[in-house]
């Protein structure tokens, strides 16, 4: 019997506290705290990690904070493409969706595409036709577009708590801009794997630009050994297979998971990208490392209470 | 000084000898030989791996025989959605194109992607867009359609050759369908790795389907110590980064690129997939490895004259 665990996140990138208010700070640990709920009921009660991550990042998706799901940004064209991934390490299967619109989870139709298709990866029209096939959830627009007005109030209040620091001129509101990506990893009873990652994509994002989220091995990763998702600069977590790596480094160099997530995280620093991964391995044991000032983050194990973290200097 | 080397295939899968005529086999020879002379011609004088590569699988692009550019296969909508990646192992950079569609060479494009662009995945209509803005070679539908004639051509040889073998009654020709994708690696002089893979996609596919041509890690990947490409089922190239894996084990568990590409294909076989592998290291050593009846593939180095290859039982 392993030791269930369940692991996420909500984005990286310049968190700073001093643009930070409390009442903002709350809203994201109550968006951390409501999806590891999600999650950790299945897990608590023996249910598989497969079913538990992709409870959390539904939850996630459901958060206008974070960019997935309804929280998700505005491409150039003023669309919202949404891009997820998901994979079950037992059996070594994955789905993935990208740029589909009005998808109320993108995370469930990505597991719709693992588990109905002798596909992975589903990408545009076709992606969409396909929910309309599955009958997933569709939402108007304009509850997507709820976050924009989630986030004029975000910045509101963020603008009232940093309004007279002018010395950082020019400067984008950090708290508007987290390299943003949601994530979820678990380890269940029976040590079996799993991971799940969604996102809204890059704020003014043009050409059908895809990056690491739907991307198996890139952002989002599951085997037999261990879990990962991550947050960042998805180019760069393309180029060094950020997910994967971590995997690999355990099979291949023997590395124990908190110094393949370190080295991977080092090797991304290296090749110039920014952001973070969360891990799990069999034994239930966890990682969460990132080399950006701040990343929205969350876990809960069978002998930890739930623990939420933002910035470098709390949590684990 | 490194020993160039250039090694490129035309896809695997089953292929064979029973079912093909001799002036289909040359036909197939002389596409390989033509894209081993575009890319050795930049290789011999000096010139760089990723300019070979691009020019080798430009090569293939152009020849109806091969899944790839003018040999695109039809999706299931009728349409020739053509994907390719290519990447820069000194640079550690990548560009790779999905679902694009009446464009000349999709490896060009996708090194557009690579240098003009902070991306390196475009999906879709937006890629579309770029190659306009970008100038980049257009060709008809006839241009591409020639293929259907020419499949037409080639299924008539075949079919003149074994129409009185009904050992295999419905059973389609083998020849007219390998798992088509084109690709090739390189070692220039200096020691420095690049790998492009360019395909036609699946015949018949459906819902946007996305394979593993475009993922970097997937069907392509060049790094400091090796460039592979890969051709086969995708989703098993997909789920296991075998592109990518090829260098995990080099760098992780220091195998020699030969053991690494093998333990590779063992891999691909376990998770249930079919296909091949080429690769090159920095010293100018190559691995062609397959675990399907045949793979269209051929190679050229310094100091040995040119090779093409189809079956399991000739060549390296």
């Amino acid at each position: 019997m392993a030791r269930p665990t369940l692991a996420i996140h909500g984005g990286a990138g310049t968190i700073l506290r001093s643009q930070m208010t409390p009442a903002l700070e709350r809203e994201y640990r109550n968006g951390l705290e409501a999806a590891l709920a999600a999650g950790w009921a299945i897990l608590e009660h023996g249910g598989k990690s497969i079913d538990a991550v992709e409870a959390s990042v539904a939850s996630l998706e459901d958060y206008p904070l974070f960019n997935a799901g309804r929280g998700a940004v505005f491409t150039h064209d003023g669309k919202q493409e949404m891009d997820a991934s998901i994979m079950d390490g037992r059996k070594l299967r994955a789905g993935a969706v990208a740029a589909v619109t009005n998808i109320k989870h993108p995370i469930k139709l990505a597991r719709l595409v693992m588990e109905r298709t002798d596909h992975i990866f589903l990408a545009g029209e076709g992606a969409n036709e396909f929910a309309r096939q599955m009958h997933v959830e569709i939402e108007s627009d304009e509850y997507f577009f709820t976050e924009h007005r989630w986030r004029q109030l975000r910045e509101a209040i963020a603008r009232g708590d940093v309004k007279l620091d002018h010395s950082v001129p020019g400067r984008q509101l950090a708290v508007s801009k987290p390299i943003g990506t949601v994530g979820a990893v678990a380890c269940d009873r029976h040590g079996h794997l799993a991971a799940a990652t969604s996102t809204g994509g890059m704020t003014n994002k043009k050409y059908g630009r895809v990056g690491d989220t739907p991307l198996i091995g890139a952002g989002n990763y599951a085997d037999d050994i261990c879990a990962v998702s991550g947050t960042g600069h998805g180019e760069f977590f393309m180029l060094g297979l950020s997910a994967f790596d971590v995997s690999a480094r355990m099979r291949y160099a023997g590395l124990p998971l908190a110094d393949a997530v370190r080295e991977t995280i080092e090797r991304l620093t290296t090749i110039g990208g920014e952001g973070g991964l969360i891990a799990v391995n069999s034994k239930g044991e966890f990682a969460m490392l990132f080399n950006s000032e701040g990343m929205y983050r969350g876990y809960i194990t069978s002998d930890e209470p739930m623990v939420t973290a933002i910035y470098s200097d709390e949590g684990k």
